[in-house]
């Protein structure tokens, strides 16, 4: 299956006029080739022609590359003596680059891959790889939703579990580490990355980390999670009550749950991307909590935990069957706590399927 | 302290004639501002001139980054309705960068926020900013030699935690999450990264991740871990024997041993880093297992896990004290097994001194 994706990248290249893309570590290079790596000072891109896929490599990366790589690679390695002028001087007696159309993935590729791509392509032409790439990526196939269902199922299992352990004074951080460790139990790839925990006062403060607050009496809780399954994402916030909470937290609560419940009706073939937006944003917003809705209503979900399409106002983007993304609206106020309420759905042929199943009414702890 | 880093990093632009240096979210902008922040598809880029220092920022962040701030900040806040030109229009109504020298972070500025900068900075010279961070970063004052101490210690006391745990039929994952919520406990900062555990035939990859894999008899297993304490690392590794292993492992183990203490004697003020490497690697390829030590020896350590300088040939730059680096030689045979041995050193006025204190005896599980 992947070999059919470097067939409809290079379509996609000869449609676009485009003579090579240049990937440096990243889930597009996971896309393409079936290799999970990370970016670091070591310089690694695969570069995709019209004929040929090349990779410039660590040599001390190099076995793991070929044990994992899914695709036929030319691989261009180097040691730490060398250092990475060996990989270049390898791919030039291999691939001509002059004055080629390379396209970049702008979100990845660094300036220290890109100075190094620009003097061994003189006379290029450069563009981003970003769109070909969302192209591709943004509808997904029955198997990428079947990764992407039991990714939330592991959410949503170890939520569950996690909440009988959920005390007065503990503190955020050990509730994130004691989550992360039961995303890893019920099923996650490899370790999950650390999930929000944030509480009270911190609960108003959407891209918050847990911190060493503990949990009081009267707060708001936000949990928001993602982990992955077969490299593909599943991407869940809650918002729990800890014994009484005020009238005005129980209304954001009930706006917030209007909110998520209007955005994922909205999700349907034919729609554009920001008509989810809009539909969670005028709950809000008629009820004049509009301006502590500070974010997007969703974002793209798959083997990244936030790619393309965007929900929000100015993303035209018409939802199409197999698209993936976030509904996750929110309500923020200051110091005194804040709600979001997300789900992961998947459009279907007639309308959505939402991924999550656990209820959006309001629990107390 | 903080602000005398702004005060350094104006004397290096006035030294190199750069106008403006620009940074995203990286140890580089916490070494600036004190904020931790990731890079994601919402861009944020701090701008440092020779009198002020300027951050495009995400509106949903701006709160965290006021309350954490360690410096005068002018924030140029853009929305997810507005998204980044709403950063950028601001920008410009506080600081001219046209025709500018501009230094790039290019080891974390994307081709994203370059090509934007490119367009906001007409007719500007771009260079990289990293041997200006590196002149800053590679000499440690007693305060962050002193987290990377407590960092050395965590590592050391959830590894010996751990290893109570360690029996055959364990996989290397488990073990891996275990130790990565050990070191949670020890006393990391917020939620560590997963550790490396390698074992058998796997411990023969010197970059892989844990995997599924369960530990047998005979297998030499590594464990390499790092972690934060007040945001600096430590890292460390260390190779044991689960019950008998053969003779030529424990040949390699011993080589490595001896490897790893020649370069840790090398580590001096007037030193070169390419002669930590030499000392280190003599040993190894003396006795004919050369081709088998794949990577350089060491690597800077601090608020990066891989940061400048490099103990590897070719790295002239002469040691001084306050530089800290690991020194971690390994020898690594194909479906066999590998072993390698990494301690963390900070060059003192007259010698080095080893941030770790275990045992480097090979030990049977």
């Amino acid at each position: 299956m992947i070999e059919q994706r470097l067939e409809c990248l290079r379509a996609e290249m000869t449609r676009r006029g485009v003579d090579a893309v240049a990937v440096v570590p990243s889930a597009n290079l996971f896309y393409l080739t079936g290799v999970q790596m990370h970016v670091s000072e070591r310089v690694t891109l695969l570069v995709v022609t019209r004929d040929a896929a090349h990779l410039i490599v660590p040599a001390l990366e190099a076995p793991r590359v070929e044990a994992r790589a899914r695709v036929p690679l030319t691989l261009h390695a180097w040691s730490d003596a060398e250092w990475v002028k060996a990989g270049w001087a390898s791919l030039a007696q291999h691939c001509a680059l002059d004055g080629k159309h390379i396209a970049l993935d702008y979100y990845s590729v660094r300036a220290l891959e890109w100075t190094q791509l620009q003097a061994a392509a003189r006379g290029a032409q450069f563009s981003d790889a970003s769109p070909l790439f969302d192209t591709l990526r943004m509808v997904k196939d029955a198997a990428e939703v079947d990764a992407m269902r039991r990714a939330a199922r592991t959410l949503e299992t170890s939520l569950d579990a996690l909440l009988n352990e959920v005390r007065v004074g503990k503190t955020e951080q050990e509730l994130a580490a004691r989550w992360q460790w039961l995303m890893f139990e019920h099923g996650a790839d490899g370790i999950p990355e650390a999930p929000i925990v944030a509480s009270g006062s911190n609960s108003a403060l959407p891209h918050t980390t847990a911190t060493a607050r503990e949990i009081q009496n009267g707060d708001l809780v936000i949990f928001d999670g993602w982990c992955a399954v077969d490299g593909y994402y599943g991407d869940i916030t809650r918002t729990f009550a800890v014994g009484a909470i005020t009238d005005e937290l129980k209304h954001i609560y009930d706006l917030t749950r209007r909110a998520n419940e209007a955005g994922r009706a909205a999700a349907k073939p034919g729609a554009q991307c920001q008509d989810v937006d809009r539909a969670a944003r005028k709950i809000i917003a008629d009820a004049g909590y509009g301006e502590f809705f500070v974010h997007r209503t969703g974002h793209g979900l798959g083997l990244d935990v936030h790619e393309a399409p965007n929900m929000v106002e100015g993303d035209t983007r018409v939802l199409a069957p197999g698209n993936t993304f976030t509904v996750e609206p929110g309500i923020y106020l200051a110091g005194k706590g804040g709600v979001r309420i997300e789900d992961d759905v998947v459009v279907t042929q007639d309308g959505s399927e939402c991924l999550m199943l656990s209820t959006r009414e309001l629990r107390t702890l």
